[in-house]
């Protein structure tokens, strides 16, 4: 939560004017991971200094984010009614990466960033991601670098600019702005020590080894359209038969009659499915137990809220403590695609999720959380096919959640492209559809769970 | 609430097939008020037959709607804190047109519909109006007419369907899915006693005059755009300068570079405001005086919630009772409009209110509310154009709030022109728009509340 302080700690005072991409992405991250000592460990929920707990959990300053407890009445999946923790963070923070072309080649600028609930700590971010509370500086800290390109943008080619949901599971309500903003190429811009800018052929390959490419990024990256085809193709060192149909499939569908089309059937959804969900005390929470090490389910299911203590060495000490969400371990979610129709289209569903916006969003084709279940029988439909045979596998990388947020959330993401003859039996809230249509509702708002946003993310 | 069972109450069994527009609406509705008598009056709040007082005020069966509390923060507007009661409707219902040519020009379907809030109890409603309690019979009731053309909607032509929010001051979260469903001219279509088909230009005639088209159907007309202008223009007998200017401002301005730009403001606007609402119990709420009568603001300001008793005679006798929400008379809603660069605009306004779904939308350019003030220095921005030079009022009408729920909720609707000489001076978060843009903004959702789409509608 601290994290732009920490980015500023180890970041240089002085600033290059090298603006050509790095030769060797694996090689900055390493060497920005070597700049710095860190040290992440757990300390007493009810003794984190800085942090009140009562009703809820929360900070002396009264911002960054809450603890608090939810009781949920749901029609939506097998369990009609449950409490739970979950944050509330009602800032809307800035997701953005700048793009500027370099030889006609999009290049975004990345930072090396450090999170401390990454089990990687150090992973590519975007250029800045930063809440209110961080950059009004709360806590005194310097500037946050870039982030006039994104507040200042009256003058700037914004090419992605929209608010998106983050995790409806763990996080009350919460969205962040995402933003693309466009760099001419004449104009100067000064490379801090801690950025480099990367090609979507070498962010891909980042992508695809799982563990590079934080949260935060991926779903900026995920609004990236086609419409920056021309400069992305040129680019297209990695294009194998799946991913030509993955960019014909971006260019397929979005018309006005399709995402109305779309739309009719999301409102269908929206309306045979009711949530509802109150505030609650912690206290007043069932099934769940608060220690003073943690908050814990009964039967140790779904998440522990943690305390983390953070100290991180650079040029500078930097030491804080928060609150934590460390999920059970072994999440998984996975995207169907097939070719129908000889378009490539991927099968999303309509899922409840207590702490969206309204309600319903699309979701990934399967969201396996193996320690919510008690018995395999509990499983959602489709989960089988996270087993598919390995030749049907075009992704498969495990990705950290918000690092800021979250303890060693690392979920595999998994792209399995189901075969034109193979018939896949999904139930009425599934739908096929290509990724121009996503990406066009993307575009619209709270259409697209950030679990579908980061596997489309991993395709590009 | 009960209000379909009412309907059914004077739909006659038998139906005609008779589908030419009536030739004087005024006659039928005439008409169809005579046809029965009505009652309404005020009763005890803490003994309404069927519906229980604690916590919140609600309905035996669990379902309909709630009064409950709500604890509002927020940096928007002169007041930081309250708490106020709010209706809790989480059920989603149907609002639905059907619309179909006679004869190259598009006729509405619409219906003869007593609701007890209403100042003029019968006024013209859409086909159908719905919520899914009312149609799966709670009650006992007979089915809705026509109800099955928006229910399975799968080979119908959708001219509009679009969740879309109601009154963000008094209802949490509500929202209604508003649908115009086209019947091709030359399917079999029989019209019950109490329907009507009219053209745009007699419900133009009618939104004039006010009192006579309710506020459901106002909320679906405004999703009309002139995509539909082929089967309008024919009809338009009404044109004089003033409507030729809002004809062509509604073909401009929704191009995709407009709407982003629109909504990168809208976005700025949502970062800027916050807004805190958690549900509190009734007895929680500071400055509210809950009586047995009634639950009143201390100062007699806002609005009372007071206890109805309906009975409705025609063919059998119809009774139920039901919270309604009165507010304090003379509330105003104003749109200012202007040509500017040869292209007629409207000024609106980014507003928070507490009941909206995601903290802001697209108000009115003046939300006057003259019984929440104490001084007349708590006047919004440019309440001094409710007092325009009469030459500038192009629509100066009261219409009804929904008469299911409110009571007496008689809002003036006021459409502006102010000349092209003149400086309008509006604060950061009033953008102008055309009507074309703002119709594009409708249609992609929770971005126009209802005062601003009710004042559109009257522009048809």
């Amino acid at each position: 939560m601290f994290e732009p302080e920490l980015s500023r700690a180890f970041l240089a005072s002085s600033l290059t004017s090298d603006t050509a991409e790095t030769p060797d992405p694996d090689g900055f991250l390493k060497e920005r991971s070597e700049s710095a000592t860190y040290c992440v460990e757990e300390v007493p929920l009810d003794a984190l200094p800085g942090w009140r707990s009562d009703e809820a959990i929360w900070h002396e300053s009264s911002r960054f984010f809450t603890v608090e407890g939810v009781s949920v009445r749901t029609n939506f999946g097998p369990t009609p009614k449950w409490s739970q923790p979950i944050i509330v963070q009602s800032e809307i923070g800035i997701l953005g990466i700048l793009v500027r072309r370099i030889s006609g080649v999009y290049h975004f600028l990345m930072q090396a960033k450090m999170e401390p609930g990454n089990s990687d700590l150090v992973q590519f971010a975007a250029t800045v991601q930063a809440t209110p509370s961080n950059y009004q500086r709360v806590h005194g800290g310097r500037s946050t670098p870039y982030l006039d390109y994104f507040l200042e943008h009256a003058r700037r080619r914004l090419v992605f600019d929209q608010l998106l949901s983050e995790h409806g599971a763990w996080y009350l309500h919460k969205r962040n702005r995402n933003m693309i903003v466009e760099v001419p190429e004449d104009e100067h811009l000064l490379v801090a020590e801690d950025f480099t800018w990367l090609t979507l052929g070498q962010l891909r390959h980042q992508l695809q080894r799982g563990g590079r490419v934080n949260m935060n990024a991926r779903t900026v990256l995920s609004g990236i359209s086609y419409a920056m085809a021309d400069g992305l193709a040129a680019d297209d060192k990695f294009r194998d038969s799946f991913h030509r149909q993955v960019v014909e499939s971006h260019t397929r569908g979005g018309g006005d009659a399709e995402v109305s089309a779309a739309i009719t059937w999301f409102v269908d959804q929206k309306a045979k499915y009711m949530l509802d969900v109150r505030r609650i005390p912690l206290d007043a929470m069932d099934n769940w137990v608060r220690g003073t090490d943690s908050i814990r389910h009964r039967d140790d299911r779904h998440f522990r809220i943690v305390g983390m203590s953070v100290t991180a060495t650079s040029r500078e000490v930097n030491t804080w403590s928060q609150p934590m969400l460390e999920p059970t371990p072994g999440n998984i979610v996975a995207l169907l695609c097939q070719r129908r129709s000889g378009i490539l289209h991927v099968l999303v569903q309509a899922m409840a999720q207590p702490g969206l916006t309204d309600r319903l969003e699309l979701a990934a084709t399967v969201h396996l959380s193996p320690g919510n279940y008690t018995r395999s029988g509990d499983h959602p439909p489709l989960a089988e096919y996270v087993n598919a045979p390995e030749s049907w596998v075009r992704v498969n990388a495990a990705q950290s959640e918000d690092g800021g947020r979250f303890l060693h959330a690392d979920t595999t993401h998994l792209v399995v492209d189901v075969p034109e003859d193979h018939v896949v039996e999904a139930p009425d809230n599934y739908r096929w559809m290509t990724l121009g249509l996503l990406s066009r509702l993307i575009r619209s708002g709270y259409y697209v769970s950030i679990e579908a946003r980061s596997l489309i993310a991993c395709l590009l």
